[in-house]
């Protein structure tokens, strides 16, 4: 896979009016590269809820196209009730709402005999939308990589997490195409290994050199001055820049902090939620604790023995050294206002 | 098993004339409770290198009687060569030498007649010792603990660590027989999973309650105060406090601090390391990349994506509120002659 021209030589998601909607089952690298047809909304919450496709952006890529093809009944009422059961699948990703709000909105405006054809158009928009927007983020954010810097990343934010580049990745290509060597640290991120899974598969295709590490190694190699720079993806961003996060991206920022390292987190604008003021407000999705139990199917916690398994944490804004978005890269104080347009100056 | 009068029911390395040493073997837990004999020194280094026994107090029990039953030639010369052999097992853990010298200890001081019931005596005493020391440091850090307390812990530093009551679930053992409740936080601990697989069975065998989480998910339990104490063993301290402990324990103690949440460490004084003046001396055993890119035999990091795999990682004792040994709990500031007994009165 090498990323190229702002988008990526995997698919993560596609459409074809021949084969319909398939995704790549992210639970088989990188073992396996799969895809899976998607026939019904049954299916496409299923592959979303059981992580089968992944990311906030891709997620808000499948949900769209999975509404526009795979609805039965194109009557308004019956569309709303298929996005509900799309927007259930996660309860945390903001743009997952946003995607489906977007092919609701092209259906309301259709009449019913075009209405699949413009949900479809809608749908493939926010696919080009996202590839363009991992494009401007790895434009905007290249600014903050040097030659030879060590970047630490956690769980996925790569290309495998969107339709194009990425969003905490997207720097790092771009740094790429312009001949800086710039070094990928990978936190495996338990549970599910998304790390060492996904970001390192994706960055040994193309070519950029990756070391995966246990997430509770992080700080020894902050503190041995072998990171220069933190990114992470987002899922959610409140109103005043707290994020939303996979599980571990909050610790991360609290050693990066301690260790005078800047944490950065890069995201879509349709990641911002100007409904939350704060992090508080963001639902924070808490999953199957058998994903933490058990590995590969045998159970490795002593029989008895509670788990916990909340799939994200909230960074407070205040650990933020700056927000990459597709409209430049924004710093402390954040998103005052919650107009838009009142965003401050990208730095 | 029910911790009772300062040992464990779990017998975590044994021996006896007739059949030798036998050691529990940790890597088939939780799933199996299986004894491994061990004939000779290789045998007995390759149990260690291998964690199938694992902990710093076990390891110097499992060596000394090793070298005690196992060595086949008892000339000094020979024995100081197989001691040689099994101190290069791990680097780290400094009671695994000290063990070895007091056995030799007694090797020098009796006829080669006598020698081998001298050197068994003595690596008796030392399991004996062990019992009592886990015994001394759960009375003296019962003191930190409250009813109702959430006590975090890393790795295991339990009962399956050492031949006792273990180093820092010791006080937590010793609260349990005094009617306190006080639940356990096991982080899983990778690449290992030493918390899930140890901790969290040793604690269900005793009885009390624990929970298992992800290593990234250390500091949202924090953030949202479920945590009021953080405890972990230690493989080495230097003369200044700092405290080497298995890799994650570092970020641990930066989290803790962040949040206002005591960190402590419970080690017997064997564990204290009066040669190295500070954590910088102290090596750090570089284990297997593959126990971080493989999981049950399955390669879960992408093919050519490097790994770290530092097998411990250094607190500084800036971050240390208390360190509990069978001498008592010391406050800071920590050991400040190399002379033991110009250490401050316990706090």
């Amino acid at each position: 896979m090498t990323p190229r021209a702002g988008s990526s030589a995997v698919e993560v998601v596609g459409w074809s009016p021949a084969g319909g909607l398939r995704v790549l089952d992210q639970r088989q690298l990188p073992g396996r590269v799969e895809y899976r047809a998607l026939a019904t909304i049954a299916e496409v919450r299923d592959a979303i809820a059981t992580l089968t496709v992944r990311g906030a952006p891709a997620i808000g890529v499948a949900a769209a196209m999975g509404l526009a093809g795979c609805s039965r009944d194109l009557a308004l009422d019956a569309l709303a009730r298929d996005a509900a059961e799309l927007r259930a699948a996660r309860p945390t990703a903001v743009n997952l709402g946003w995607a489906l709000d977007r092919v609701l909105d092209a259906a309301r405006h259709a009449d019913e005999r075009v209405r699949r054809e413009a949900m479809l158009r809608a749908a493939m928009r926010i696919r080009d939308d996202d590839v363009a927007m991992c494009r401007a983020i790895g434009e905007h954010g290249v600014a903050l990589l040097r030659d030879g810097m060590r970047v630490l990343t956690h769980c996925n934010a790569g290309a495998l997490a969107t339709a194009g580049i990425g969003t905490a990745l997207a720097p790092v290509y771009v740094a790429q195409e312009r001949g800086l060597a710039v070094e990928v640290l990978a936190c495996e991120t338990r549970p599910l290994l998304q790390g060492a899974r996904l970001t390192a598969w994706e960055l040994t295709q193309a070519g950029i050199p990756v070391t995966v590490l246990t997430d509770g190694m992080a700080a020894s190699l902050m503190a041995a001055g072998r990171v220069d720079l933190v990114i992470v993806g987002a899922d959610r961003i409140a109103r005043n820049g707290d994020v939303a996060n996979k599980i571990g991206s909050y610790g991360l920022a609290v050693l990066a902090k301690h260790h005078g390292v800047p944490f950065v987190v890069a995201a879509p604008w349709s990641t911002m939620d100007l409904t939350s003021p704060d992090g508080g407000a963001i639902p924070i999705e808490a999953r199957d604790p058998a994903e933490v139990t058990h590995l590969a199917g045998t159970r490795v916690a002593a029989d008895g023995a509670a788990a916990y398994n909340p799939a994200f944490d909230v960074t407070p804004h205040t650990l933020i050294h700056r927000i990459i978005t597709d409209r430049g890269v924004h710093a402390p104080p954040f998103f005052l206002a919650p107009d838009a347009g009142a965003l401050p100056p990208p730095a």
